[in-house]
């Protein structure tokens, strides 16, 4: 439990010179998420911060929405045959009354009751299970977040700074959560991308801060449809993203009203949608 | 299907300048993969080499060893209500007599019978599912796969050089196998780094080249253990990665024989495990 690292012995080859030492790496074990006692998924994770993983993986799946719908998170103690808690089993138990959406959770992925399987329905189902729309305004009593470029453009260096495994591992993605003047609210690591993501997404709603409506969530690599997905079901305005989105992030974004910037380096970024939260006028002129 | 990029519209910013263009980006499709009619597992995959990437993820699974346990690989048609085919479902028939192992497919991940669940597990679970062990000395008659750290070194050169789609879009993993000689036998890219190395494997699987016991896998990021448990499953003897490899990709390497090396960059790299498949001698003496 808790192990970010884990020491192995490694050879270098640098320059031509051979050496042998003990090397940092990134641990990375499975996590077996259950629901009111029941199997649900497994990841592979970088132990720490389990249960928030495990909250934030069911906010994704439309499970939870609030802190109060959720009873208790545990580990399983006697989980292998020597009854030792492996700390590899986590339940979580939803409180009285919370009604389970009607999703195929044994698949662990979106599909819709027929067999017609296409981005379309994906982000069908995303509509159909998200606990609320994205909406930044309060219902139009307050304005959009809205971001110059140049502070967007310094997010990724406060999220590498704050990176603190990465530095020793080389090994882990990081998601980080922004308020809208650019303050650092929280950051994960992972082995997995979507883990870092959910952990945050977690810890927010153990803290009652969902939906996260006006928060930036910036990856460290790519803005994958999954990643967009769990930015819409946290309530999430924009996400942006160090490297490519790809076509389906974009139209989801473009479906949900999340804002999505990609390839966000230096001074420079993409937005693919929603760039009514990005204040464009205050640079140059479009060419 | 076949669609490896699709267009969308996008706002530039660089140095302060402001345009808007249409950008090419990887397209991201969900793949239901289905083995004798039933379903067993979606993936958000890049469409093209659906087939490969099927086969693939059922060698990986320990479902399939050889191609004549293939009997056939369709898209369903009449998917969705109004009877297009949205080329997004594939379903997989073994030929007669084929015994399918006894996973637990439904959850999509090794688990072992107990409720124990650890990294000891997953390891367990590969062994007990490999159809073959690492053996490219072909029972001891000839000399092991063994490569110098110069060949190695040039190996993601040609890997970038072949990654065609990749530059256009800046959005997709590539997995790429080699002959010991570097020699590029095949290149994959996808969206996802785990379907890229299923479609090698895959269509390895449909032309009769498995067990792949003297190709070196190169993967474009980091090492997981998933990558890891697919190259075992493959019966590859060496690994190379370009980003950092986790614990658990690095145990399961030691426990198989899979050599494993990370942090492949110019003319560094780590050996994490089966160094005796890498001529270090050649290069400068032990520091």
């Amino acid at each position: 439990m808790g192990r970010v690292t884990e020491r192995r012995r490694v050879i270098r080859v640098r320059d031509g010179a051979v050496s042998e030492r003990p090397d940092t790496l990134v641990a990375e074990e499975p996590l077996e998420i259950r629901l009111n006692g029941k199997p649900l998924a497994i990841t592979m994770r970088t132990p720490g911060d389990d249960f928030a993983l495990a909250a934030g993986f069911l906010v994704s799946e439309g499970v939870l929405g609030s802190a109060d719908e959720l009873q208790s998170i545990v580990y399983c103690a006697g989980a292998t045959a020597d009854g030792t808690n492996t700390y590899n089993v986590v339940d979580v138990k939803t409180a009285p009354g919370v009604v389970l959406p009607d999703i195929n959770l044994e698949r662990n992925v979106y599909t819709t009751s027929s067999c017609g399987l296409c981005g379309k329905a994906s982000l069908d189902a995303v509509r159909t299970t998200a606990r609320w729309t994205i909406d930044d305004t309060d219902g139009g009593s307050v304005p959009p977040v809205r971001l110059g470029t140049d502070l967007l453009a310094c997010l990724p260096d406060r999220l590498r700074a704050a990176q603190r495994v990465f530095d020793r591992t080389g090994g882990l993605h990081a998601a980080a959560l922004f308020s809208e003047d650019g303050e650092l609210l929280d950051i994960r690591e992972d082995v997995g991308r979507h883990n870092a993501v959910d952990k945050l997404v977690g810890r927010a709603l153990q803290d009652g801060r969902l939906p996260l409506s006006r928060a930036v969530l910036l990856v460290s690599g790519r803005a994958s449809f999954e990643l967009a997905q769990k930015a819409v079901m946290a309530g999430i305005p924009m996400l942006a993203a160090v490297s490519a989105p790809s076509s389906l992030a974009v139209d989801l974004a473009a479906e949900t009203g999340l804002t999505l910037v990609g390839f966000l380096r230096g001074s420079s970024m993409n937005v693919y949608a929603g760039e009514h939260r990005i204040a464009l006028e205050a640079t140059a002129s479009r060419g």
